[in-house]
């Protein structure tokens, strides 16, 4: 059974839209609408007791899991909510042990929640351009505990020389403009790793899968996922009077070689140089040139290169 | 890079409603409707790469995912959706290292996916009485590669004596009537520690939420979660026609002790030192009857006599 | 082209959120925060056209639909919002020139919008027991200028000894308890008229749906109906950040006779009245008898033995 | 009581999936899989009686509703659904005695069943160019019983020289290019009267907004409609594992005169009167020819000041 003692962090908890997460501190206080919440009067206390105020309310002192940080974050940008979190853990089968890639470290909501759930032997490495930014997202992740599975880079991928990784299982990428770093996120995924990008709109959702399909990615799954509350009672039980608004769309994808192909069972390998097979798409570097996307940044010429020089 | 072997697992995919699941073994192939699959014509290839069958059509070769796995899955009974996996996941804070306690282990996919998460020094303990359907679960838990991180246990705790575990992170169940087994669950959780039950029906949910709020249950949360996909394509981006049906609702909770207070910031220490803890985890009858709450139906006496018998 | 006179209605529109409806009246102005409304400027004006306030701001004048009607409705009580009122008349088919008959006029949102259907040659009979609430619908419907097409009775059906009307095409029903009243409204509907009633519950869907089979409906349908907003905008589309949350869930139902039978195509007419299918459900009396729901109130005798006269 | 007579219309009702609409004609039947439908066991029979088939299965015979005719109809071309339907009747207020303009007539369906609310002395004026299409929505306007209150044409209003309409109530698009006709709907509709747009992608959406905002219409508003039927059952009630997919989105706008300004409520009523409101039903050939806005955007300083000009 655990106890609450100095430091050790609560949710003090009055309902879903009051509550406040802290650091058991002793000498402290919160001063709030329903009374003071003296820290003290936390501590030796199991999790999951009441706690009551000066002004005989009351709140439960909760265990904050990562659902409770990421709701808590201090929003210097937007977060990513537990809804789609989910989804994109879910989807793209990130457990325990994976490298995750993430570009655009935002608030690091997401960033935290998955070094959660990666730990010990996974990690997270995630790679921004916003030096204020960055420093709310390191606060972030620290309070959350997984500072040590996580690796914030300053660099911008879009201009990168080099690839600084390599064989990551998952990217998660958080940009207004996400279509641009796909050849190079590319580079750094393993063989059918997966690639999840935060999309707010339809036409990010849109110019990103043309992305996608050109950098050879299959798989390419575009959702949105509504979260409803219901009011279970007693014959009374209805969805809520409140709706969910919109947060954003997801875009899901698994990278493939759509030129690296093995042939078909029945015949030789020695025939397999000689007959391009028809109904295949063609070797990249000629399919990406002949389709000059307007609205989608060209992948750079060396990915291109890259890829063909793996698959001869 | 790795490169796919004998016994290597590979999602042959075709495309999101064809796809094939399998451990390399190379002598066998697929017959499918696009063609003869040959297992040895995918050795050696890296994974994402193409395998092209007699009739000239491809598939991908995919590094199956967790994912994967739960939509694979035999379906000896009714799996639990990603989205729905997901948000447990999200909103319990499920992360590595931790145990997880699961009612009704059913096919294995919500047990497999957690366990991947959980692990390596976590665990989930899974408690169901169908043996056949219970062979079945553990068949895909080892497909999924995840046997040692879940232990299946034979018995019906709704009868059983002695709860088997205690201080569990997080409680799933997956019953026709969660409401019954809420007292043992109660017990083997840690304070503040989460439950998420599966409820297809609005009733479920709603007699759920009366069973949680007697056995001092703190922020209780229905939920039904919806997935939508999206098609998006150049200057036709719009959401698919097919509709995504309903699975299931979800129910949230903490538990907490609606008994045990912690005194008013203005009183004294000693009065807190009074309540001892070790009584904790035993919703008594005396809690009970302190609780009335106005819009919850009394619990009948026999519940309540029954949780307290059990607790003394 | 229709100018604005002294007298017409006017709906002052400055967004989707600040709208005033009013009947002009030359001497009066509004007191709003984007400025002074003078009702006599808009005088003379065509409809569309910008009205300019004393801060600069504007609005438009336009011409009041129904739906305005709706949306401003003095609020005594909830009123039946247009998604529903929508799909209300789109699933039971309302047209111009039917009989409509409502049970809890409520505010008279639905039934002023149903009346501008129907009118010239159809009408709204509509029943309410509150004389305050009634008053408040009254002035409702006159403000939307349908009067002349609908008659409040203030009457309780439920213990009414004769009912006042037959031959509704439609019944609308808006009351806690809807099942209560199924007898009553069967004996006033047209053979296979349709009915519709607001359950803002899943349990009053429950318990309707149930009342509504013992009363020998069919093609009985329960939906919800959900309106989500959309912001189109150059590059930049994605559904609103504003969710809209739950109104009320809709049932739907014909009345059909389910002991009067015509015979199998291929059997003589006499032949029928000696041999009572087995697989159809037994003439209506019995039956009832037979099937004491406990959570639906009988259908008075009275009911039963008129059905079963007149399939005799 | 009405009974069915040779010639009257009866729905052949099954269930929600399987039902048949037809003319009862004596010497007619149906062989379907739950048997034959004789039509002339349906003579003289109350609508809602039951028919048996010789499989001893039966039918309902309902009196077809404008819904029925709607979701029965021959599908040349796609219908518009009841849900969408209703919400174009609900918010925009249609209802008996209004003129009413379609552009794309489709199958009929939405025709249909807005004639059945606007007769008998309201119009719908539909314009196609699809020789077939138009045939086979005289068919279907024909069978739903309002053809006296439809007149078809067959015109390209795109390039037509003179609007053959004005003041319409509202209009009605269905046209895989909507954005192009708005300056000549402009033309036909009413001051502040509705448009609704029928837009199955989002880049409809898009392009659509932006030259309503250019043709000086307020009030516009996206939306998207979903419903979810709900299986009410007792103690089991809950959403249907059937999903209900994408059918289109919605856009909806009134018709205003961004530059057709009442002066300030403090300037005197001699201004207001200079402007004569004659020239106001013209935004005039020209207006249509000076935009051809592809991608829209400009409001513009120039639009404003043609229509000041005009409005002088």
């Amino acid at each position: 059974m655990a106890k609450i003692k100095n430091n050790s962090p609560v949710l003090f908890f009055y309902n879903n839209s009051k509550k406040w997460l802290a650091k058991i501190s002793k000498n402290e206080s919160f001063h709030t609408h329903i009374g003071i919440l003296k820290h003290s009067d936390a501590i030796g206390k199991e999790y999951g007791s009441k706690l009551i105020t000066n002004k005989d309310k009351y709140v439960y002192l909760l265990e904050p899991t990562m659902y409770d940080y990421v709701m808590r974050i201090q929003h210097g940008t937007q977060i990513v909510y537990p809804k789609d979190i989910g989804y994109i853990i879910a989807r793209s089968g990130i457990g325990s042990g994976q490298k995750i890639l993430e570009i655009g470290t935002g608030s690091g909501s997401l960033t935290s929640f998955v070094a959660s759930v990666v730990k010990p032997r996974g990690h997270v490495y995630t790679f921004d351009v916003d030096e204020k930014f960055m420093k709310i997202a390191e606060k972030n992740i620290k309070k959350a505990g997984v500072s040590k599975y996580v690796t914030q880079h300053n660099l911008d991928l879009k201009t990168a020389k080099k690839m600084p990784l390599e064989n990551m299982d998952v990217a998660l990428i958080d940009l207004g403009d996400p279509w641009v770093v796909i050849p190079q996120v590319r580079q750094m995924l393993k063989g059918s790793g997966s690639i999840f990008a935060i999309c707010p709109t339809m036409n990010q959702l849109e110019k990103l899968t043309m992305a996608l399909v050109e950098n050879e990615f299959t798989d390419i799954e575009s959702t949105e996922h509504i979260i409803r509350n219901i009011e279970a009672r007693e014959g009374k039980t209805r969805h809520s009077f409140q709706g969910i608004g919109h947060t954003t769309y997801l875009c899901f994808a698994r990278k493939a070689f759509f030129g690296r192909e093995t042939r078909k069972s029945t015949e030789s390998a020695k025939t397999t140089k000689k007959t391009p097979s028809k109904t295949v798409k063609k070797p990249s570097a000629k399919t990406t040139k002949k389709t000059p996307s307007k609205t989608v940044k060209k992948p750079s010429a060396k990915t291109t290169k890259k890829s063909s020089k793996k698959s001869s």
